[in-house]
């Protein structure tokens, strides 16, 4: 039986963490709310599940959310996990698969931070009813907090003892995808700060570029099953909170 | 070898996540960051390690970490489910094991939003710097986001099929630890708010009482290795961000 994958439509959000490792795994799933209504799909399906009609199961907080059976796992982060511990894209040594865990969750708020910076009263309002407090929040991001997460993963590249230019272990898994997606996410949303920050962070882009280059995720890349980031989604490009 | 723990001393924060469950299970560790620098203690040792100091283990981005031999975990949850699921305190049943995960970073995630209350802005500005801010923010956390995660977990409890009064599987878990935490921490920053809400959680309040009473806990919070909530914490008591 494929996964069943449930994300809001239309951006790659969190749902994005979930999907690389699906898609690198070459793991089958549906795309729920991204199907007609008429084979169960849409977005109307994936609120029914969270409001726990027509099933017994636990019931996710938030998409993403990813439903096997009786399985039901939500947060990106431990999505991003059980699918790389089950499909071949996590480390085999434990202290470095719960290494993994820590590095997966960390990207997670990551993403929490890139989407406050457009949204730090709170996620009730529109961007444009909070501008004033999204520029201050955006000055510390750019600042400090971009370099803080970056010169992160730089230092576990550097520091990983198998050389394998990757975050943890001697192969790719599901945290470098992870670090892939946020690199691009940058690069979207503040692509005057990043060009800026590139040359501090020569293994983090080799790394990122490695991911890109996997066939199943350039293939991805090729597909219409990927989205492309727009003001919909956690990274959005405004142009007035981006800056060298 | 007992577990070493570093966090920063003088809070509970998001060390009391993997301090709770350390107690729970009645397993030796070090409070290292609270020990003496004589005893290879302090901030300053605590802050060596996150540079790489001393050893050639991965980085932990920031505190809460829990470190024994080459094992070096990070992020609250990823500690308290790590903790939990060595030392009987986690569902053994396989999709409650991972669904307690998810559980897990979610209260991690409701832990950072009750922290970006008095932090909208950035975390390098002090609360005085944000005052204005913060007032919005609060007024969102208060009537949209308490209800909404307070309400998730006591739909958990009302639905799990253990009929355990617990969030998942049939016992007392990590998760159920986390849960007692935040109430607490509520309880302390949004006290006249949470009077209101009370009665519409009583699921999930018996449930932190039932925490509460467990021996190892009653014992922990009686002794001098907890910490009280305070305003350099991340749940913090400022009167006028509270409301009823």
């Amino acid at each position: 039986m494929p996964y069943d994958l449930y994300y809001w439509p239309g951006l790659p959000g969190r749902g994005e963490f979930a999907r690389l490792v699906l898609e690198a795994a070459g793991v089958p799933y549906r795309d729920v709310a991204r199907l007609p209504e008429a084979e169960g799909g849409g977005v109307a399906a994936m609120q029914a599940f969270m409001v726990g009609r027509g099933h017994d199961g636990p019931l996710p907080f938030a998409p993403p959310f990813l439903v096997e059976g009786e399985l039901v796992v939500s947060q990106s982060a431990v999505i991003a996990a059980f699918l790389g511990e089950h499909h071949g894209l996590a480390p085999e040594a434990e202290a470095e698969r719960i290494f993994a865990r820590s590095i997966a969750v960390t990207t997670a708020d990551l993403v929490a931070e890139a989407h406050d910076v457009h949204h730090p009263v709170g996620v009730g309002l529109y961007y444009e009813d909070q501008k004033p407090e999204a520029t201050r929040r955006a000055a510390e991001f750019r600042e400090s907090r971009m370099p803080k997460f970056l010169g992160w993963y730089e230092a576990l590249i550097a520091r990983n003892p198998h050389d394998s230019g990757t975050l943890v272990g001697p192969d790719i898994t599901y945290a470098d995808l992870g670090l892939y997606q946020v690199l691009r996410g940058l690069a979207y949303a503040f692509p005057k700060r990043m060009e800026t920050l590139r040359p501090d962070y020569p293994l983090a882009h080799a790394l990122a570029d490695k991911v890109d280059a996997l066939p199943r995720i350039a293939a991805y890349r090729a597909s219409d099953r990927a989205t492309g980031f727009n003001e919909n989604g956690i990274f959005r490009h405004y142009p007035e909170l981006d800056a060298a």
